[in-house]
Formats: C-alpha cells, sequence, structure tokens
C-alpha cells in the first residue's frame, strides 16, 4: 500500500523503514532533507515539499504525520489543500485527543478523513513493532489496516491469553480501533500516563534500595535532623543492577521497562551520564487533567508527573516557603547541603 | 540434596513438588496432614512433626519454613532444640528483614545458620520458577545453591542484557545472594513496594478508561457538583480487555502484571467477582517505613500502599470529618450516592 | 451605592443583607419568589426579572451575580441586552477564571465592564465579613469600592504583620484587586484548593488519633493480614473534641478550619450525622489544572482532590482491578469487610 | 511551686522565663553554662550539673528534660540515680511516644513518674503560652498542673466553641491529659504530621500563585517539552505578599501559619534569604510510621514528608532512573536547566 509520511524524526524515520521492509511504498517529506535523502537511500521516495508529497500518492491519499503535538495545526494548514475528498490525514504523534476531535471536525466539510493514532515503542519499535492505538471513523480505519498491521508487532511469541482461542484477533495484531475520532490518542494518553507511573514505582524501589545502607552514616544530634533509632537495620550495600537483571526472571515485576532498567544499570550503575532533570511531553499533563475533569482518582499518575515537575526544579519556591515558616515559627535555620 | 520443608500452603507445597521433579529429596511437614499426604504421593518424605522431619534429615540439615511471617518465631522455638551446629534454617515467606537480623543473631551462638530467602512468583512459580532474593552468611548460601537453582527460573529464553557476555552467570540464573542476614527479604520488600505501585499504576490508568464516557451523564447543577466544561471530550466506550491485550505487544507498558491483567479482563471485562476491597500483606507497609526512616521520598510506593487502606474502609472517619467541616463553613449537606 | 444582586441563595441573600446593614441600596432577583421577598422584607427593592432588575438601576449600573459557575452564561445572555456601556456585571460566585477571560472579552466591545470576584467566608461571612478577591479594570474596580469595602471584614482586630505600619491599607482591608480580568477568582481558586488540603491535613490527623487504639483489636493470622509487631504501642483513646480543642490554644495548627472541627466535634464526636462523602465544587479541580498546565508541583493539593473522588466511590473500578491481579498471580482471594 | 529544668536551649530558656514571672521557682542545669548563667540574671537557681539541680529541689521532685530527643535516654541515665520514689521526670522535648512507654516501665520500679508533654508554640510560646499535650499516670499529672496552667496560653480572648458553656476547662485551658505514658507525646506527634501538611498546603498554593505569569515564557516546541494550549490563561503577576495579608481575614484559609507567612512574605516577597533545604525532625517521620503501622491512609501528611526529603536532595538518584529509562526507550536526552 502507498503511504505518505511528513516528519522524518527518530519515529517517523523508524517507521518508514518498517513500512519499506513490509514491502509498502513510502512517500516521505522532512524540513529536513538530509532527513529525506537518507530514506530515499533505502527505498523511498522523496518529496521536496507537502504539495510534492501530495501529488505522488495516488487517491485516495494516506498521509502520515509524525511531528510534535504543537505543529500538527500548521502541517494540516498545509495539507488540507492539497488533498481530497475520500483522502486521509492519519495523526500518529502525541497529539491531545482533544485536537484530533477538532481537526476531524474541520476537515469533514472537504470529505477528509481524519485518524489519530497514538504510537508506542519509542526507539525500539522499528525492530519490535509499534503498539498503534487508532481513533477515527471505521471505513477510514479499515483502508489503513494494511498499513497498521506492518507496523505493529502481530501475534508475535508472547504467551496467548488465557480464555483466547483460534486465529489472533483484534488487539492481538498489536493495533486497536479503540473508538471514534480521539480514541486513539486517548488510549495512548492514557498508556503514557501509566508509563510515568511504572517508571516511577522502579525508580523509588530502586532508590529506596540505595539508601539501604543509611544506617552507616554519620548523623548530627540536633533539632533539625530526625534521629535514626535503629541503624543496625540499614547496613546493606545492595547491588542494584544485580537486582535489575534478577527481577527480571519469575518475579512479580519483570517488564520491559526493567529490562530497560537492567540495561542501564548493567552500562553504568552509578547512572552518571544523568542529573535528574527529567522531562514531561504532554500526554502525562493530559491524562491527569481527564482524570480530574471526570472524577476519577489517578493519585500515582499525577503525582509521577508532580515529581518530574519537581526534578525540573519547580518546587522551589514552595520549598523556600516552609524553610521561611520554619524560620518564623520555631527560629529554624536551613541546614547547608 | 535433601532439603526439609514446613508449611505446606500454596507456596511451599508448590515449590517441594518443583524440587522433586528436579530429582531433590524433600522431607515436608505441615499442621494439616492432608498437606503432608498430597506430597508423600508425589515422592516426598512425611513426617508427623518437626522433630520426625528433623530427625529424618541428615547433618547438615536443611529446613525450609514457609508460613506466615507471625508464626515463624514459633516455628523456629520448636526447631532449634532440634537442630545441631553446621544446620541451617531458611525462612523463605514473607518475613521482615529486621526479624531475620534478629533471628541469624539468635542462632549463631548454636552455629545454626539462618538463611532469608524473599521468594517472587505467587501460584505461577511452580512452571515459571520463583525469583530468589537470599540474604546471610556466604558458605551457608553457597551450601544452598543446588536447591536454589532449582527452584529458580534460570536464564531462560528472555532476552539477555545488552552488555552481558558469556555463559550467564549471577542474577541471570534467578536467584541472588544479596547480602548478609536481612539482605534477601530487604529487597524482597522492596519488590513487593514497587509491586503495590505498579499495580496501582495500572489500575488508575484502566479505571480512567472506563470514565472515558463521563460526558455522557447527567449531572447536577448545583454548588455540590463540580461542572464539565467540555461534555463532548468524554464519549468514548473504550473495550478495556481489547486495550489490555493490545499494551502487551510492543507497548512500553508491557509487563507480567499487564499479561495478569489482560486475563482478568477477559474473563470478565466487568470483574464482577470482586468487589474492591484490597488487602495488603506486611511487605509494603515495611517499604514504606524503611522509606521514612532512611529519609528516602517514596510517594507512589506508600499512595499505592494507602490507597489499599482507603479500599478497607480506613478513610471514612477523615472523610466524615471533611463533610463536618463543609456543613460548618457552608451549610453543605453531604449528597446521596 | 446601589447594587443590583441576581441570585439570593446562601451566599446571595447574606451579601444583601451585609450591604443593607452597611446602608447600601440592593435592588434584588432570583428565580425563587420567596427568596425575593424576604429580602424585600429587610428593605431591599425587589424585580421580578432581570430586566425589571436592571430597570431599577441607575446608570452605571452595577450588577452581582452569585449562582452557580454552571449557569453564569445563560444569565450574561439574559443581562447583556438590559445593560449600557459603563455598566458593570460583577461575577461572586465559583467560576472558572477562563470563563471571565471569555466574559470580559464578549462584553467589550458593547463597554461593558466584567469584574470577577471570589469570595470566601461561607454561612459566617454576614457577620464576619467576606474575604474578596477581584480582578478587572483598575477603573472598573476603582468605581466599586465602596460596595467591597463593605462586604468585606476591615482590618478588624487581628494581629498585624510585622513591618506594616501607618493605617490600613490594600490586602488590610479585606479585598484584593488582584490583576486583570480573571486574576481574582484564580487567585480564589488557589486558595480553594488550599482549603481542600488543609482540610484534608486536619482529617487525616484526627483519624490518626482516632486509629490510636488500633492495638486492641483481634488480628487474623494469615497471608491477607498484615501483622502488628508492636500491638502495645496502640492502646490509647484519645478524646477527638478535646485535642481539637487544645490545639484552638497557642498551638501551631490552629486556624479557622480547626475551630469549625472543634465546633463538630463538640457537637457530636462520632459526626454520626455524616457518611464521608464528600463532594468537590470545580475549584479544586481547576487548581489542580492549572498546576499540572503551568508545570507547578501541588501533590497534596491534588491528592486532596483525588480523595474526595475516593470518598465519591470513583475509585471502585480501579480496587476490583487491584483485587483481579492478586488473584491471578497469589490466588488471593478478597476478605470480606 | 518548684521545677528544674535540664536544656535551655531556644524552649527551655523560654519556658524557664514564663514560669518565672509566673511566680514559679526554677532550678536550671545546661551544658552551656553561659545558658544557666543568663536565667540565673533573671531569677532562677543554676546547677553546675544534674546532681547539684536534684539537690535544690525538695521531695517530691519534678525534673523536666527539654533536650533532643536522641540525648534523652543519657539525660535519663544520669538522673535516675539522683531521684526517689515519688518524684517526676516529665519529658518535654521531640521524643518518640514509643520512648515514654519505655521510659515508664523503666523507672516505674523504683517508684519515679514518667510524664511526656508535648510542647507546640516554638519561639512565640513565651508570649502565647505554649499548647501543652500530656501522658502519664493521673495523680502524677495532676501534681503537675500548676506548672502546665501557668506554661500553657489558658482560655484567652478566642471565641468560645459552641455548646461549651460555664467555666472554661479541659482543653480551654491549654494543657491536656490526653492519656497514659506516650499520650501525650502521640498526640503531639500527629500535632506534627497535620503541620507538615498545612505548611506544604500553603507552600504549594502560593508557588502556583507564582507561576500564574507561566503563559509568557517562552517554550521550546520539541519532543521534550510539554506544549502550553492556552498561553493567554497564565499572564497574571499576582502579589503574594498581599495575597497572604488578605486571607489573613474573613477567608477560610486563615490560620496562625498563615500569619507568619504573611509575615515572611512582607519583609521579602523573594525569601531570598532561603535556598529551599526544608529540614524535617523526627515527629513527621513517625506520625507516618504510625498511620502505616495502624493501617491509616495519611497521603497527605506523608507526602509532605516526602516532599521534605525530596528538598533534601534524596530524590536524585531516582531522576537518574528516569532519565536512563527515558534515554533507554526514546533516545532522549536531558534538558539542560
Amino acid at each position: 500500500m502507498q503511504l505518505g509520511m511528513i516528519g522524518l524524526g527518530r519515529m517517523g524515520a523508524n517507521m518508514v523503514q518498517r513500512l519499506l521492509a513490509a514491502g509498502h511504498q513510502c512517500v516521505v517529506y522532512d524540513r529536513d532533507p538530509a532527513a529525506v535523502a537518507a530514506l530515499v537511500e533505502r527505498g523511498a521516495s522523496g518529496a521536496a515539499d507537502i504539495a510534492e508529497l501530495c501529488a505522488q500518492l495516488e487517491a485516495p491519499r494516506h498521509v502520515w504525520i509524525m511531528v510534535p503535538a504543537s505543529v500538527v495545526d500548521s502541517v494540516i494548514d498545509v495539507l488540507e489543500p492539497q488533498l481530497a475528498a475520500g483522502d486521509a490525514i492519519i495523526d500518529g504523534g502525541n497529539s491531545n485527543y482533544r485536537d484530533d476531535i477538532a481537526h476531524a471536525a474541520r476537515l469533514a466539510p472537504a470529505g477528509i478523513h481524519f485518524i489519530d493514532c497514538g504510537t508506542s515503542g519509542g526507539v525500539w519499535g522499528r525492530e519490535r513493532g509499534y503498539c498503534l492505538m487508532v481513533g477515527g471513523a471505521t471505513e477510514a480505519v479499515a483502508r489503513l489496516e494494511p498499513i497498521l498491521a506492518d507496523l505493529a508487532p502481530g501475534p508475535g511469541d508472547i504467551p496467548r491469553t488465557a480464555g483466547r482461542e483460534g486465529p489472533p484477533r483484534g488487539a492481538e495484531l498489536g493495533y486497536l480501533h479503540c473508538g471514534p475520532s480521539g480514541a486513539g490518542h486517548f488510549v495512548k494518553m492514557v498508556h503514557n500516563g501509566i508509563e510515568y507511573a511504572l517508571m516511577a514505582a522502579y525508580a523509588e524501589g530502586f532508590n529506596l534500595l540505595r539508601h539501604a545502607g543509611a544506617g552507616r552514616a554519620e548523623r548530627a544530634t540536633d533539632a533539625e535532623t530526625a534521629p535514626l533509632a535503629n541503624p543496625e537495620h540499614y547496613q546493606y550495600d545492595i547491588d542494584l543492577a544485580e537486582v535489575a537483571e534478577l527481577w527480571r526472571r519469575g518475579s512479580v515485576v519483570s517488564s520491559w521497562l526493567l529490562d530497560l532498567t537492567a540495561n542501564a544499570l548493567a552500562e553504568d550503575a552509578e547512572l552518571g551520564n544523568f542529573s535528574g532533570r527529567v522531562s514531561d511531553s504532554g500526554e502525562g499533563r493530559w491524562t491527569s487533567i481527564a482524570a480530574i475533569e471526570t472524577g476519577t482518582p489517578t493519585p500515582l499518575l499525577t503525582t509521577a508527573l508532580y515529581e518530574r515537575f519537581n526534578s525540573q526544579g519547580e518546587a522551589e519556591f514552595a520549598n523556600r516557603i516552609l524553610s521561611a515558616m520554619r524560620y518564623q515559627f520555631g527560629g529554624h535555620h536551613e541546614k547547608s547541603a
């Protein structure tokens, strides 16, 4: 099947390569001509701009957008006049599902389909396949299935869920039509919300293991230092890389994120290349907003988000207020680090 | 190798079967003679009491205790006089690592080794193998390796961590000597703390997906009901079982706990057999206490624990105070459910 | 000064009475004629509808709206055609500050001022005065000052903040022009976000005091019940009403919310009139959304909100997932309550 | 009445002055002779060591200890041999209530009473009076009442709780016998737990107000930066000092901690003297541990504690793990600050 791809960053370029390998025809465009050239070398058709990309596609056209959420709007502005009724735009990036609803409504009068596709898999997706969460009109999604099926991991060799029988079907293929416009990105959004909390759960746990020798540190005896009643309970040196490796085998907490943690710790158990400023990229925020608006308690998901804000330095003024209060009521001076 | 096993519940009985299948000789005891008989039928030697169990073992004896944390003490009381210098007791249950430190100290004068072994794997362990986290003196743990190696899953066919080369070693075998007395249960404790938070992350996320149609509900227009500005953003019917199945393939959140969630939802997407009263069993609590005592922030781990307390009804009085305050300052009456 | 008041519920009616007592002239309207009649009896002018209310006011008119946030829009729809350039609408309810920005923009072409006024004080405000957080154009706010000053508590007899000298000024008068449109409700929104967390802090603390005798309860000895290592540490019967009363005097946690808690507990230490279903009313939600959008970590404020959702039963499905997972991996059955 | 005081730091010295002013006779000792001398100048009797202090007291002796929790034990070691049956030791510091239980048990055979007294009031207590939470045997506490009554604020001029009539009694006097040994420090512990959360609630709220202009900042357009959909909603400059002052008057969030915040912000709205490293001093930790052990959900109290740990830098390794995971699955590099 033929597909246009706009945006050849980490994700877009890998997806094109996976599609080319599966025998699809890809017409590609990126602001950066070098990114286009790299894929042309691997068998894609290059386009110098969006108009040229559209011109190379046969109707009904399918144009996949893989760009930062904040520039989707401007890409659609350029794209819309180049398309005709029956064509379809797929937003495979990390857009807010609310924007999908708006985009679908905007393109409907022109008869242009809008499909939202949440894409998980990161830099490993080219090899492992991408987990695809799709929203939009049923017939438009159906037409796209050849592409979806080849981007997805397929049934693979993972053990089958109890009770599932017969040939693999539905979600077992690695992609899912989740509902009308926005449903795909909604599910992807919640996926990322969960991801933040899973990551934080491991991070907190390993950090606690790292503190298992806290009883050996000297402690000041003053009103600013909490005493430790039983220092003999905290005398361990836990090998974090070995623990991560261990838990991959037969434990209840085994997961792909743990596999990655084991990778990282095996490379450098001190993680010295990282300072601990953790970015967040939109979907974690939208997940918590959706939770709040629907009245759903998600304390872990939101706390994981806030801890990232904290890592970015955004709690600093709050902490200064706390120190100021302590000084006001107790004459407490801050301890130096 | 020869092993005595005391406590033939869900875990103990399965472990004995796994060891028998691997060719080890097991002498078993449980308060319930039927549990003993069932294993004798499968090749174990039965004992009518702990003394008889010890009498059947050749020195140096290895006795594995697999009982609730709260009865370990009383089992050791009975066991100690039956053992001699050079023998070893292994506590494979869910004991507090602090108790291990005390038990090891208590048994040391008699020359009896005490090994703590955190065991993960649940009802699946017999087949998948158990992930074993071990603490104690090096030579005692070394002597136990034949047992540990066969209880553990071994390297299996999971992809190897980047950078690991040569024959599988250390944690890749599925068991790990984590440090001196208590280190095994310490690592297992943190494992369970992480487990609680991972579980809660999925539970919150799926619960949010279930609320994706919240915009369709009628809302009262009164001061007690938060308005929903954009009900059109919450009009979805997400198929939770399909989403769980999907995420197992190529997504960032794939994990064994997700596999189990997919199992449960495939069986009954409403989970009608459950009311939502979630137990907690000690290790989650000890994890948070260790975090507090060592000054390690673990907000997700602890929140997951508190949400379980909440599910047990323990927030009720706090909530009544909130309603009482609202009535005091605003004349607000509680809404009925 | 003359003021029109639309909405004579708990808040609106009390504010009118406070203004009448201060010598202002009030023209009042409510859907419920009885509410109008009650205030006419106390000296207000009644109006049968909004048009009549506007007709009774002299230009430049000031019309204060005190209705649920969800009906402000429809009131403005009716009100706008009755007003002229130079008139002002004040939204004194619990509106989202974003709506203020929209309302001000909508009314600007007609030369109608829009002032947002966050109002704190609850049923006690008539007597204590209302704390007023105001947003809007400077000259419009200035014109309203006679009303604001009399609704507000004024400097009162509370101890003056260190460093403040001379005649009371600015916020010391009990009202504050916080900034342009929306600033008043923005500050009120954060005020309520803080309020939720303060309330929850006391509720959690008193709930913990109520659990101080937990060591006396019998505990099951099974894998579903966390053991309590030292029951002798939890043998207290704390008199909550007395503690609340005590903390009002000289403690660091004294506050108006504590005063109210003492009231409630003095009346009935069991709080038997309440079941613990705690409503939330919009501003708590918007506070957390603003925190998320601005990248500000507010874990306590948001957790307090989620605990209210939880009290409304919205965590139930999440808890069922947890129980289902526990059953899947460990064969654990739920305990009955 | 006569009282010995050991420990003349911030708290002890002020309490002695308050007692001297009320006509009590105080015998004082501190490791620092200058601290003793300063109080001798104000009318106290000085002692060169603990033995001398005891020798100056008439039986039955009352010795109040006001030292860091971690040195109480060693003071009692020295004190016990100097005392006789019928004497009483009062621990007025921030001890763990569990230690009180142990101390009382240790001193009981010698007939020495042990009274635990949680003391709130900080540097303001000398003037405002101290809020006293007392545990111990009824007759011993009764004997101490003259001292307790004069340290406490007394009924003062705060409005009386609804329903309380007749002469002030019980907690209205500003001190409370909360129960047997440890009950006083238990209540004080929970008091401090609440205090942490109240402080954090204000700190988070003011920090959010400080972020109210976040829409004016330039934002990068990349996958590492969460987009802000409506920057026009965050264009405010809120005067934090004025808001703190405002909320002191008639708002639901007025409190003594808010008064102190207003003081601090009036002095320097930037709080430039503070860096935001917030100490914690034991009771916050014990509160959360008690919550965990009794199965009481206290998510705000514990989160407030964890945020302090975070401010002390203890989340750093957890954050590095998060960054490492993000790099592993998405090739994301950390952004610089």
